[in-house]
């Protein structure tokens, strides 16, 4: 009989869908579940973050709260949702300091608030680790909501913001333990709430989800929930200035296989793309085209004119 | 500075409420946040398990995902609420057989089913014991609340169903471990739905929660959100039969001071009580008075004629 170190976390993930989707629910397998009230639909979504596993070394509480809040409201902004509530179920060792939990606290609160969001309840419990679950909930603004799979061959890939930023971050912590920038990097995300709703109210959008396991596992699980194949541009992709620091192998790494970069991934019907343009006009956070939807096959990428297999490899827990 | 052992976990939530407060809810304090939506409201909860505190040796997997489950609903129960969804985020170690946590996921989705609820979503994450962080949704059937607040003096003390069946439990255990009578005590509650519901209906009934961490602390925190006092006549506790197993000392601890029964705690005006028990006429889980609201003071505890104080005492975690 398999282990989790055996299995890995995607194929882990399989089976819970099949046991929990026994109870006849659709709304499995998105960013966060949707469930249809009147004329919108209610998101719910958890996410937990681990010490061991989520907190660099030199991490101040403020960054895990805030870090705990974002991955959870990041999934509220992959369905096009606006965030109103947030709670927080603490697992907390005996010999925790009460200041340190308090600070991670304010960050938690911090997130919500600089997002709409309020916290609303928790749980505080004893617990081998420190161990933050974050829950969010939101509403679409009406019955559009963005999903997984929706997109058509034809379609533009995109991307908000930039991408490898939280892979800078892990680069320059190796080399640099503590290093205030590269802390700031990865545990300091902007989920992409506006930029969520911009995307769910126009109608060229047809697919979306973010991207913290990394782009080209995203690509593979938007793949997989679609039924089509996604073509990259390497060249086009809005690479972290300062990923200029690494090597091109390292670079490449970044951009494509390492997770903790909470952008959207989105597919847009193409003749509309510059009306959406238009829409982020005003926005601080760029759309960025970085290829299109094909009928079917493996997803691929172009890099320097030659075109390649790219795997859904990236970032995943217990292997 | 302190750390958390010498904080204790009530001294600790009250931190936490002070600082999430701090973003303008109302709704933290009661066993769920309560969110007016239309003309009912929406209720969230979320609570943590941890293996090393909340899985006695011998636990199967089944058992510890509906327990899972259950410490959720019954929050839900408190408040007079219906749940709809749940979502779990797993905290797993990498040795753990994928076979024990399929088994967690169906306990947790027979949990869930068995009140109506769907497994709606959830996460997988690394970490150092097995850890389920569960979320409950839920509806209120109306603007009706049941919350900690709203008692008046002169109002009746009751409970649903029997109390002490974890405590036996607990004990059972410590002389047999892996006993299946008392792991099924421990780790199958039925939270209280239905009476929920009923109690929410009925304009009789002013104030309620669960009594998770025991009836003592549970009307320590009633007292302490409401501002009156509760005497409770110790002959009138309705017993779970096993506790007569028991010496007097132990059965008074496991009524008053012991956590883990999911039963809940409300009060009823008098005049209204023959009429809630006429509503309780067909539902198996029957209530019992046990006590009524004073206008100040501590909490009392009639016991063999005598009254003494009943401090808040009980389960808690850190300590």
């Amino acid at each position: 009989m398999a282990n989790l170190a055996e299995l890995g976390e995607r194929a882990l993930v399989g089976r819970l869908l099949e046991i929990f989707g026994e109870g006849g629910t659709t709304a499995l397998g998105d960013d966060a579940a949707a469930l249809r009230i009147g004329d919108r639909y209610l998101l719910l979504t958890t996410d937990v973050i681990n010490e061991r596993t989520h907190t660099p070394r030199g991490a101040t509480g403020e960054q895990i709260g805030w870090y705990a809040a974002a991955v959870n409201l990041s999934d509220i902004a992959a369905m096009g949702g606006k965030p109103f509530a947030l709670l927080a179920s603490f697992s907390l060792p005996r010999e925790l300091e009460a200041a340190r939990l308090e600070a991670i606290a304010r960050g938690f609160r911090a997130g919500a608030a600089a997002y709409g969001a309020k916290v609303v309840g928790g749980d505080t419990k004893e617990g081998a680790e420190v161990s933050i679950c974050g829950t969010a909930a939101g509403w679409t603004q009406g019955t559009r909501i963005l999903r997984r799979k929706g997109a058509q061959s034809g379609d533009l890939v995109a991307v908000t913001g930039s991408l490898g930023r939280a892979a800078w971050g892990l680069a320059r912590l190796a080399e640099k333990p503590e290093d205030e920038e590269a802390l700031e990097a990865i545990l300091h995300p902007e989920p992409r709430i506006r930029e969520g709703v911009i995307l769910a109210e126009h109608e060229g959008v047809t697919a979306c989800m973010d991207i913290s396991d990394g782009l080209a596992v995203s690509l593979g699980q938007m793949a997989e929930a679609g039924g089509l194949a996604y073509e990259i541009v390497y060249e086009n992709l809005p690479a972290d200035s300062r990923l200029s620091e690494f090597d091109d192998a390292l670079q490449k790494e970044s951009l494509l296989f390492q997770g903790g970069d909470f952008e959207l991934l989105f597919t847009c019907q193409p003749r509309l793309w510059e009306d959406l343009v238009e829409d982020f006009g005003r926005n601080k956070v760029p759309v960025t085209p970085i290829g299109q939807v094909r009928v079917s096959g493996e997803n691929r990428l172009r890099f320097r004119g030659e075109v390649e297999v790219l795997e859904a490899k990236g970032y995943e827990h217990f292997r």
